[in-house]
């Protein structure tokens, strides 16, 4: 028999934290309990989870501590500071969606594709990337070990989920706003989103780049094991809903070629090669929602550069870039008997 | 006194042409008379002309011919076609906003801030170039003066006005009926275009490339006069009404500071620099609507490259990126007493 867990969600109510709800039931993740927690705002309300209404609980210490074996948590760095402090010493094993301790040396940072052995003697809390850095990492890793990465140019499309509930809402409001002629309101983003482009997203560093654009930089390289691996990423926001879209260019150490591109990506685990543009198949974000692969097309040379290429990826930043990689953390977290 | 020509508009009801019709009286291009031409659908409407209403008549050889020094043209390559063959051995001059001719070297691509002396020894045909070049062009144009250009990566983020009044209406459309739960039609764009971004412009070639990423790169080449300039360009749709952004990578010959770059753009015809991030001064498309300028900002230095750079440029497609370069380069041959 399976080794079934008491899991806590923390989150719950929140965009990522449902889609977690949603997707262990789904794949079935071997649960003996399941406890919801939230803020304030949210406690003693309802979330559905396969049909059946589960209220959602305060979160406090001794309560997650004591019906919690393992850990979903989306709800925020404050919120994974206070939790990280309460696990330590316990048993309770936490994979944390925030960017908090990411980059935490005594924390792996994991996607499974990509590098499962990090969890080996996990020290009970695990964290899980930034969205546009997992789908980018799925499809570099294999590119990696056939070719050797020597540059990563990345421009990103991101879409408005990745701010959650209030991202979406604001969206959609100011659309609503615009065609009936009213007042626009900007609350969320740091400009109008609208049938707009803002090429702004975090908070801008002392070198010019975002942080958002940093963590493609820092989480790859303590992915891939690559210290000083070349990637710069200028990250935008665009009025999409859902699923986020790169325009990545590689340079290679070795020779490659598209079709050896084609070929190795073909394989690799997690990764959906939807490249025949002339008859009109490329991701886009629409196609891409609610899948849980890292969709990639439009790969071709350079022309601009030496053993160069050019892709576009696109993935659901929901699910792959949170929801679902948070999951196959923990699901390879039990196949590996490290839970 | 100013010499006033005849001036006719070929595509006068169309969204370049209705921009070229507003631009020339707003510059108080001098004109003796002014000719409104379309095709069968729109003749015998009326457009409105500094607040008047001025009849558009169905373009025809003779009637083109006698009311015409100088036509501004953006009809679509097929009406450019036609036109080229009247006007041949007359003194007519065309300045035509189509991709029709733009590679024939005995047509002059310009951007009048980047290439004016190209216009000498025209033979009476002049293009204007695609939109996401003439804004890249001037950004690169000083820069390469500056410290020569190695090697440029574009990323675009095109409006949906780069393809038409069915264009803007096709965006608009969408989204009302998503948003109201009515089943969607694609009727212009190869996708959807409501929140979602389509890596695909015009038609795929034999190298991957479409037609549009190509233009990006044999254009800049013809105007910088340097044909085997490196850039590539990857061309995505986005669900905006107005403003191309471009997300540029920039390696340079001789070494550059980001210092310096904004130096020199900021003393550059066209450009309006716009990068204090840390307040929220960056470019956007909302922000550009209706400006004459090709604005940039985000200047860094790319953190994965040698003497390279990042900077996003944006420009209103219908103003610098078609009508007001072709009212420009109008201006220019005034000017230079080409005309």
């Amino acid at each position: 028999m399976k080794k079934k867990l008491r899991v806590s969600v923390v989150g719950a109510t929140g965009m990522v934290g449902r889609e977690i709800l949603r997707l262990l039931m789904d794949r079935r993740f071997p649960m003996s309990d399941l406890t919801l927690f939230s803020s304030k705002r949210s406690a003693g309300t309802g979330v559905e989870v396969a049909g059946e209404l589960v209220s959602v609980e305060l979160l406090k210490e001794s309560s997650f501590l004591e019906n919690t074996d393992l850990a979903l948590c989306s709800a925020g760095k404050a919120v994974s500071q206070l939790v990280r402090s309460w696990v330590q010493g316990t048993k309770v094993v936490v994979v944390d969606n925030s960017s908090a301790f990411r980059m935490d040396p005594e924390v792996p940072l994991v996607v499974p594709e990509v590098n499962p052995q990090d969890l080996r003697g996990h020290k009970n809390y695990i964290a899980n990337p930034n969205c546009s850095t997992i789908q980018l990492v799925v499809a570099l890793k294999p590119l990696n070990d056939a070719f050797g990465l020597k540059r990563v140019v990345v421009s990103t499309y991101q879409s408005v989920s990745g701010a959650g509930q209030k991202g979406m809402n604001e969206l959609s409001t100011q659309v609503q706003d615009l065609f009936s002629g009213k007042t626009i309101h900007i609350d969320h983003f740091p400009q109008r989103i609208a049938f707009n482009c803002i090429p702004h997203i975090g908070t801008f560093g002392d070198n010019g780049y975002t942080d958002e654009e940093m963590k493609m930089t820092n989480e790859c390289r303590k992915m891939l094991g690559i210290p000083d691996l070349k990637v710069s990423c200028t990250a935008v926001r665009v009025p999409v809903f859902s699923c986020h879209s790169e325009s990545v260019m590689i340079e290679f150490q070795r020779k490659a070629s598209v079709a050896g591109i084609r070929e190795i990506l073909a394989k690799a685990p997690g990764v959906l090669v939807a490249d025949e543009p002339e008859k009109g198949i490329y991701p886009t974000p629409a196609a891409a929602v609610e899948t849980p692969d890292v969709h990639i097309g439009r790969i071709r040379p350079d022309i601009s550069g030496k053993n160069a290429f050019h892709m576009w990826v696109v993935s659901d930043n929901l699910w792959k870039g949170a929801a679902l990689n948070a999951v196959q953390i923990a699901e390879q977290l039990l196949k590996d008997k490290l839970l």
